[in-house]
């Protein structure tokens, strides 16, 4: 296995150094030299070292130069935890609760009814119009910055149902290396999910490492209004970008405006930004997290109602690409518990 | 005058040295004191550097860590001329005339009529619908590969009428200098322009150092097809977004994610994004160009029909942001003609 700057001139290595100690890269600032630590040898994690080192290998047929090493990852399911419910819906549903009192017409409107009353068929069964009133009412009608704190209020005392932990603390460990290993050779990493911009911005930098310009997902409207001679910009109840499925390419071409040469997804809504990927020239890589760890997560895959893998599945078969099987690839799944503060 | 990396760490100075070399920053590569040397001594330059040493100087009361230092600069007239029309509408004209011959219906159909028979009166009478018509049938129907060729391809050829030089030529050394100035700083410098985000991608990395992925403008949607089993993304005739005026803090929450603390624009549409910018905690840089230099380049400012400049020099004069005058601040305005290859 290479060590992490082989083939790179001293510059570049001293570069990286540096850039690892400003920011603390915890795969270089344990001194390992396995930069992946958290996945068992084998096909997925091969592919993956080997695709890093063949793009980075300056004079090689493969090589890639540093501007050009965009890669890009969904989250719910790929970075983090997405059963038994996206985790921006369980906030939804919060919020929900949290508003009622100043909606006293939600008692008896659907689908609010159905969420104070915790009837989840009735929410199913509001299908998507009601899911769009219930992100509609929860992410509008406030400015970005007070948007940004309720998130972050909530994330700090949320926990999930099974693993009571802070969703936040849900994110995979393979992944952050991988995270890690690909910004230790001057890859820039972007996440490309369905889920909401301003939602996800609030903690990937702290928990990716992937700053807000870096962070692209689902947008409603915003506007620009004065407050007391302050200017803010309102959350609308309109979305007016859904980055998902066919919506994934145009966000990665609207948002960053060159083609990943690597991609990470874990359902159907990846499977266009991984043709996307794929199409491009050169060297690429394409991989799907396929979740098979009923004990240590989660199975599912073709049935699911969320993240449904089944078509991308087969291409990924069909064309060889990398498959990361959670229940044979991964050491752990989640970070350690953080000790109490 | 302090040196590019005074009151840093050796470590971050190594660092920063290892990214010039790598990048080949002018800034640094000449070895000068002046980081900025096509600026006069004077107010506005005093401004700039006051500013950037502040933020940079760590444990001082006004240091900002480098991710937050986020710059947005305003393209048609505050980095590349726009007169006596925008370079963008420029090529739209040139390319309904390429594309006449496919449309023998624009002979008489307005305003393609009025562009072919070069009667400007008769453009600017059908207004913002003919404008639109006109950007709509030249930017799209085609892929955005292929768009992306087009205006390559046009760069490459046109010249603008009064200085007979390329476009990309036609940029403000100052800004030029500023932008590499505020890198070697750490700042992360955006285009944040009214001007279209895919045709100012072609040539905002070579000429300004600005990539893909920093450059911020308005969108025409795209939409995800499949071309004899290839993917592609093809440009719709339609506007989607609009970045000028209050859209500018939109899309610079939509793009970026994160205020800027140093604006520059030159135009009544630029006023929105400089009041964003100054109403962020902490110290704050925003300018104006002030286009004062007929002989040089051009003058104007509120009665001009493009790039309009009334309520921001208004604003800017009151609450004593910095004004660059192009004829008492800028000491050259363009930069040296290349040699013949």
């Amino acid at each position: 296995m290479p060590t992490l700057f082989s083939r790179r001139g001293a510059l570049a290595a001293l570069f990286a150094l540096g850039f690892a100690a400003l920011a603390g890269s915890p795969a270089l600032a344990a001194g390992e030299s396995d930069p992946l630590p958290s996945w068992n040898d084998g096909p997925a994690k091969q592919s993956i070292i080997d695709f890093v080192t063949k793009v980075t290998e300056e004079g090689g047929p493969d090589y890639v130069a540093p501007p050009e090493r965009i890669a890009t990852f969904d989250n719910d399911g790929t970075l983090w935890v997405e059963q038994p419910l996206y985790t921006q819906f369980v906030f939804a549903l919060d919020r929900v609760k949290a508003l009622a009192p100043k909606h006293p017409e939600w008692k008896t409107t659907q689908p609010f009814q159905a969420v104070l009353d915790g009837d989840a068929k009735a929410i199913a069964a509001s299908g998507e119009k009601g899911i769009v009133q219930i992100v509609n009412a929860t992410h509008s009608g406030m400015s970005t910055a007070e948007f940004n704190k309720i998130v972050a209020d909530w994330l700090a005392t949320a926990e999930h149902p099974r693993f009571k932990r802070h969703y936040t603390d849900l994110v995979y460990q393979p992944m952050l290396e991988l995270l890690a290993y690909l910004r230790a050779n001057d890859f820039k990493t972007f996440i490309v999910s369905g889920g909401g911009q301003e939602f996800m911005r609030v903690f990937a930098d702290e928990t990716y490492g992937v700053p807000p310009e870096q962070v692209v997902g689902s947008t409603g409207a915003t506007e620009w209004q004065m407050w007391d001679a302050s200017p803010v910009l309102i959350k609308l109840p309109k979305v007016d970008f859904v980055d998902d499925g066919p919506g994934k390419p145009v966000g990665i071409n609207r948002y960053i405006g060159r083609r990943p040469i690597f991609a990470f997804g874990n359902s159907d809504g990846d499977q266009q930004m991984l043709e996307w990927t794929a199409a491009g020239d050169g060297l690429r890589f394409m991989g799907l997290v396929h979740h098979t760890d009923a004990a240590r997560e989660y199975a599912y895959d073709r049935d699911s109602e969320i993240g449904k893998l089944d078509k991308a599945l087969d291409e990924a078969t069909a064309k060889d690409w990398t498959i990361a099987d959670m229940k044979n690839d991964w050491k752990t799944i989640f970070p350690p518990a953080k000790a109490a503060p």
